[in-house]
């Protein structure tokens, strides 16, 4: 089974999320030999990673094992590791105990959450970037309803049954809606001593309005439909002093159980490792064509490039992007390859959207702004016709019409800490 | 909501496997005040279980909130909490920070696996007994693959290529086949350096034959059945001196890095502390009603009894004693409630069943044994028609279509231990 192709030019390709992973299947059966490295085995459709932290869909709905999506593609090769980082003089990605030459580089390796040098808050306000994050967030939620049903002094239930999001982008606005659904339909009935439906949800968001990245007529509606599901809605403040029992807001104590971050990100530290200038936030700062200064044979993209060609501003970071940009730089590789300069990246922002709750969202198709039914109709569509995968798609499809007519969520599982809890690590 | 039904009698429930939530479920709106107490918050379709080891199926497909399950019976409270013992004489349940007074409990504890004095084997060879062992031991399968690709040696390769399965009843029987159909068929295509299918499965069994407890043609055809699967199976031999590189099989070493344990079980702790006779393995040796000696407002039931009243051994530790147990305890209490005396308890046994593969099961039905495709299909109607939660049922059935169709399967993921591996514990 070693492969056949080793004289062909080498493409190394570093995450496989939304841009890695396009970039790779472009390159797929294409007369090069191309590794894909990552860390995890699988792709995650990251814009339903919330259904999975809010117990509306399992882990494996969202995501794909890499290798059963580009194994059809006999010239690429996939690789469980860890980068460690790259070495651009000598051409090799450093796994730790191994390195691997490249003849091109695309590197994806995205963004985790920014505690904004609070590193101490991650354990008390986990962020939501990974399968492990989303699945401990639904514990915390979950746990959360349970010790208010088991204790009596209602200031420790209040507090317990009180959510604090901090960012209001579209995973908190989604966050916040979710959970506050949750509480109001899903677990109606479960409980005898609390009213889930008490909960307090409360988002917190350091700009004058939510969804700040989208137009403000559409905020607005953003706003009053998350009040609509009973979300307190705090802008223009910012969440301090955060400990186990609560957090201030304006030098006001909330006390409060569960914190969720979704609040800023900071781009991969591989990134760093390449010896270019990055800014504030980790992101390198790529060329127009999304190669890096002096290193034509390197591209990078996604959450870990800063792109400011276009609008003067960096380009958000967002699946359409990613993905986008995989393509380009897969191109480029091919263009090179032709003896040809690597050429031009231009973003085709097609809108974004984000969802609140049942018929709760808003849609930004720039030509046309959608609130409520229309854009979480909208919302849908686009998210199962793009999620990864038949199977999924069809089994996302299906959890999702059951929770719609039952409000009902299947994935109501808290599951505890193998190695942790049960017995000593491997 | 605090309930109004603090005078009625008051029946706890400890455990909600398939005798525990009968039980429940039998004592619903009868004139009854119930509490039921689980350390998970999800009744778990256990015979299931190995198709999340063997990444068929997720975790919340064969799970369900127990909450969801009984929310709809008002007389039924639900408790998360761990159980550290019990009181007869104080007719209490004793949850560590609370004790819970009775005045009749159902004990439907189960059991763990029992590793015969080397609980240190117990992190080298998981069992299957929770969701936290699937996810863990489906981990193990498919890094064992990954680790496989990355490496050149020869040996180390077939090492990491080698499962041993110690126990070769239904679970063992269903992993091996499982195990060996996933390296032949859901994972042919995905790997550049290693063929899966080279694969070697390994199935130890102390016993004569494989599937001891079923007739012994039936046995001799699930052997068949395995090795048309290209399982190894070694009856009549037992594993021993089990290290992280291998294990021992009659003073030979078998050089293998997964060693999943299905050999045996002992029952939970909390028999012993209700003060009355345990077999061996710890089961309370129950009266022929299924209470306990001195004690009619104790019953004791499942995997957690010692049952011998009606065929001279104990009854087996499968789910149909447990559920026609559940609910014989449940009509004891509201028969003694009548004052009447508990009545003594009668096991009507339909028979039995095990998969080994795609097409291949056997059955035994007491009047008839089936083999192969006909028994293949009954154990597909009897799960899909027992899976607790009509939404689980047509998500496990489509998935199951899914993969019977194209040979893969869905659930392949490797995730990791949040807290352990990302971040310290909260």
């Amino acid at each position: 089974m070693e492969s056949a192709t080793t004289s062909k030019p080498h493409v190394v390709i570093v995450g496989a999320g939304f841009g890695g992973l396009q970039a790779a299947q472009h390159l797929g059966d294409k007369p090069v030999r191309v590794t894909v490295i990552d860390r995890t085995n699988h792709h995650l459709f990251q814009p339903l990673l919330y259904q999975v932290a809010t117990a509306a869909l399992s882990p494996a709905d969202i995501a794909a094992p890499i290798r059963g999506v580009l194994g059809q593609f006999t010239n690429i090769e996939v690789i469980l590791a860890e980068v460690a980082g790259v070495d651009v003089a000598d051409k090799t990605v450093n796994l730790g105990d191994q390195r691997i030459a490249y003849d091109y580089l695309i590197l994806a390796t995205g963004s985790r959450h920014s505690y904004f040098g609070h590193d101490e808050w991650e354990k008390l306000a986990p962020g939501l970037k990974s399968l492990e994050d989303a699945v401990e967030i639904r514990r915390r939620l979950l746990m959360a309803f349970e010790y208010a049903e088991k204790i009596t002094d209602p200031k420790a239930r209040a507090a317990a049954m009180t959510f604090a999001i901090i960012g209001g982008g579209p995973t908190g606005v989604e966050l916040a809606g979710a959970i506050s659904e949750i509480a109001r339909y899903t677990l109606a009935r479960d409980f005898r001593h609390i009213n889930p439906s008490d909960a307090r949800v409360i988002l917190i968001e350091g700009e004058p309005r939510v969804l700040a990245g989208f137009p403000e007529d559409l905020s607005a509606s953003a706003l009053r439909q998350l009040q609509s599901l009973g979300v307190e809605v705090r802008t223009g403040v910012h969440a301090t002093n955060l400990t186990d029992e609560g957090l201030d807001v304006q030098g006001q104590f909330i006390p409060c159980r569960v914190k969720i971050w979704a609040a800023g990100n900071n781009a991969s530290f591989v990134g760093k490792t390449l010896g270019v200038p990055v800014d504030r936030s980790g992101r390198v700062l790529v060329n127009d064509d999304l190669t890096i200064p002096g290193h034509p044979e390197v591209q990078v993209l996604g959450d870990l490039a800063n792109f400011p060609h276009q609008t003067g501003e960096p380009l958000p970071g967002v699946s359409p992007v990613a993905i986008q940009q995989g393509r380009h730089a897969a191109q480029n590789v091919l263009t090179m390859l032709e003896g040809r300069k690597p050429e031009r990246f231009w973003y085709w922002d097609k809108g974004s959207m984000a969802t609140i709750g049942r018929n709760k969202a808003v849609a930004d198709l720039k030509f046309v702004h959608f609130s409520g039914l229309p854009a979480w109709l909208a919302w849908l569509f686009v998210h199962v016709v793009f999620l990864v995968g038949f199977r999924n798609r069809i089994a996302v499809l299906l959890q999702w019409a059951w929770a719609y007519f039952t409000f009902n969520k299947g994935a109501r599982l808290i599951t505890r800490n193998f190695q942790a809890e049960q017995r000593p690590p491997a």
